[in-house]
C-alpha cells in the first residue's frame, strides 16, 4: 500500500476498481483495510469487496490486513504510518518467498518517514535486493523504449567514477536475460550509451567510453550478448524508438529517463530485473499535497499492475 | 560551404535549388564554384546560376568564389580544402561585419582538418565569439523544444565545476534577450534543468542545485527574466513539450540534446545566440563516408536555413 498518507490508497483503488486489469489475475493487497475502505468509498463507479487474508495463494481480492494504529490523514504522516509502510513491505515480501503470489507492484513510500523508525531504509529496490540477495538492474519499460540504469540515485558528480567494466558487463548480461524470460524477447538486440558528449569523440572528451565502456561491451559480447554502443546518446535514442534495439543500458538517470518519459509519458512502468519474482513500480513518489483530492492520476500505477501481471505470465 | 570534400556542398545544392525556401531571401555562398557547381549539376529537378560576387548587398543568388587549389575529392579531404574551410569562414565574417548580409547559416567544417592549417581552432562557434567579442550560447531550436545548454563540449566529469552563479545568471538574461528579439516571443518563459537526479532532492544527491543553480536563477529574476526551477529534468522535459515554457536551460550536452532529437528529429536548428548577427547551423558532420553519393540528407540544413531567414526578419 505504500504511505497510507500518500497518494497510494488512491491509485490502488482505481486499479484494483479497473474490471478489465485483472483478467485472470488476483489482487492481494497488503496495508490498512480501513484506508482502503474510504479511499475505494471515494470511487464512485464501482464496490469492490477484500476478504481479509493470512497466507496462501488467494483465490478472490483479498488484503492483508496491517493495522496502522495511525490515523492515517491524508497528507500527514505520522510515525504509525511509517510503521505501517514499512511492515507492507516486509509481510509482502515474505509472500513472495513463500510463493503465495507470482508478481509485487509497490505503492509510493516515503523514504524519509520510513527511515524515521528503520534507520538505514532507502528505498524499496535496494531493501528487496537485500532481502532476496540480489544483483539488482532498474529498468525503466514504456511502449516505445526500455532503458535500464547503470546508476541511480546519486550526484552527478559521482557517475564518471561509478562506472565500471564488471557491473556494465553484468547489467548487460542480466538485461539480456531478463528479456527473454520476463518479456519474451528472443533474441534481445541491446544498445549502450557512452558517458560524454558524443560518446567521447575518440577520447576528446573524455576516456570513460575507450577505458570502461567499450571493454564491458566487448566482455557482454564473448558472454553471447548481442550488444552494441557506446553510442552518442543523443543521437542514439530516436533510433531505438523507431525500433532499431530492444533495450539501451544508460550510464546515469537522467541520460536514461528524459528519453523515456518524454516518448512514454505516464505509460512508463519502473521494473526491477534481478530478482526471484517479477517487481513493477508507478512512477511517482506519494505526493502528499494531492492527497486525499480525488485528484491523483493512477495511470502509472495500472500501467505497473498490467505490466507486472504480463511479465509475470512471461509473455 | 564548409569542407568542400564533406557531404556540405550537396546539402547546400539541395537548400539553393528549394524554390519554396528562398522566398524574399537572397542566398550568397562562400565556397569553390566549381565543388558547388558540380554538386548542383548532380541535382536534377532544377538549374540554378550563381552570380560571381565580390562585396556589397547581393540581389541575385550569388557565390563568392574562394579557390580550393585543391581536387576536392568528396571524402577525401585535402589541406588545400582545409584552407577553403578556414578561409569560407573569414570571408562570410567580414562579409556579416559589414553588413552584406542578415544572417549566416554555416555548412560543416572538419575541426581536425582546419586545425592542421590554423593550429588553435576548435570550432566555427569559438571563431565567431572570438571574431565578434561576443559571449555566445548554443540553442537548439525545433518545432516543440527550445533548449539553451550552459556546458558544451567537454567531459561529463568537469561538468559539476564548470557550472558557475555568474554564467549562468548571464545565460538566462541572454536567452530571454534574444527569445525577445528573435523569436518575437514577447514575454518569455524560461525554466532551467537541475544538475543531478530529481535536481537533487533537496540535497540529498547533490548540492549545485543550492549552491549554484537557485542563486542563478535568483540573480536572473531580480533583473526581469521570468524564469523557474531548478527542476528535475525527466520530469520538465514532457512539460516543455506540451508548451509550458518556451525555453529551457539545460545543464550539459546530453541534457539537452536528448530531448530535443527525440522530441524533433531532424528537424532542431543549432542556433548561435549572442552575435550581432543570426547564426544557424544544421545538426550533422562533414559526413566524409556519405559525400559524394548523393545520399546525404539535406533536411538538417534546409531547416537551418528556414530558420536563419525567420530570425533575421525576427517573426
Amino acid at each position: 500500500m505504500g504511505d497510507p498518507s500518500g497518494i497510494g490508497p488512491e491509485v490502488i483503488a482505481a486499479a484494483l476498481t479497473l474490471p478489465t486489469l485483472w483478467r485472470g489475475a488476483i489482487p492481494l493487497v497488503f496495508g490498512d483495510p480501513g484506508v482502503l475502505e474510504r479511499a475505494l468509498g471515494a470511487r464512485r463507479f464501482r464496490r469492490l469487496r477484500l476478504e481479509s487474508f493470512g497466507a496462501g495463494r488467494p483465490s478472490a481480492p483479498a488484503i492483508v490486513p496491517l493495522d496502522a494504529g495511525s490515523t492515517s490523514e491524508p497528507g500527514k504522516p505520522d510515525p504509525a504510518g511509517a510503521r505501517l509502510q514499512f511492515d507492507s513491505i516486509v509481510r509482502a515480501c515474505n509472500a513472495m518467498a513463500r510463493g503465495d503470489a507470482d508478481a509485487l507492484c509497490t505503492a509510493p513510500v516515503s523514504k524519509a518517514q520510513i527511515a524515521t523508525v528503520e534507520p538505514g531504509f532507502v528505498g524499496h529496490t535496494e531493501f528487496l535486493a537485500e532481502r532476496f540477495h540480489s544483483t539488482v538492474l532498474m529498468l525503466m519499460a514504456g511502449p516505445r523504449l526500455r532503458v535500464a540504469l547503470a546508476t541511480t540515485h546519486l550526484p552527478l558528480s559521482e557517475v564518471p567514477r561509478k562506472l565500471d567494466r564488471g557491473s556494465l558487463a553484468a547489467n548487460l548480461r542480466l538485461l539480456d536475460a531478463e528479456l527473454r524470460k520476463r518479456f519474451a524477447i528472443q533474441s534481445p538486440r541491446l544498445a549502450v550509451t557512452g558517458l560524454n558528449p558524443h560518446a567521447g569523440e575518440q577520447g576528446h572528451f573524455g576516456r570513460e567510453e575507450i577505458d570502461v565502456i567499450r571493454p564491458a561491451v566487448e566482455d557482454a559480447v564473448a558472454s553471447g550478448v548481442d550488444v552494441s554502443g557506446p553510442f552518442s546518446a543523443d543521437g542514439l535514442f530516436p533510433r531505438v524508438a523507431q525500433g532499431a534495439y530492444d533495450a539501451v543500458l544508460a550510464m546515469y538517470h537522467d541520460q536514461g529517463l528524459i528519453p523515456v518519459k518524454l516518448a512514454d509519458f505516464e505509460s512508463a512502468v519502473n521494473v526491477t530485473l534481478g530478482l526471484p519474482f517479477v517487481r513493477t513500480s508507478p512512477d511517482h513518489g506519494v505526493a502528499y499535497d494531492l492527497a486525499g483530492k480525488d485528484e491523483a492520476d493512477p495511470r502509472s500505477t495500472i500501467a505497473a499492475v498490467r505490466l507486472a501481471i504480463r511479465l509475470a505470465r512471461g509473455s
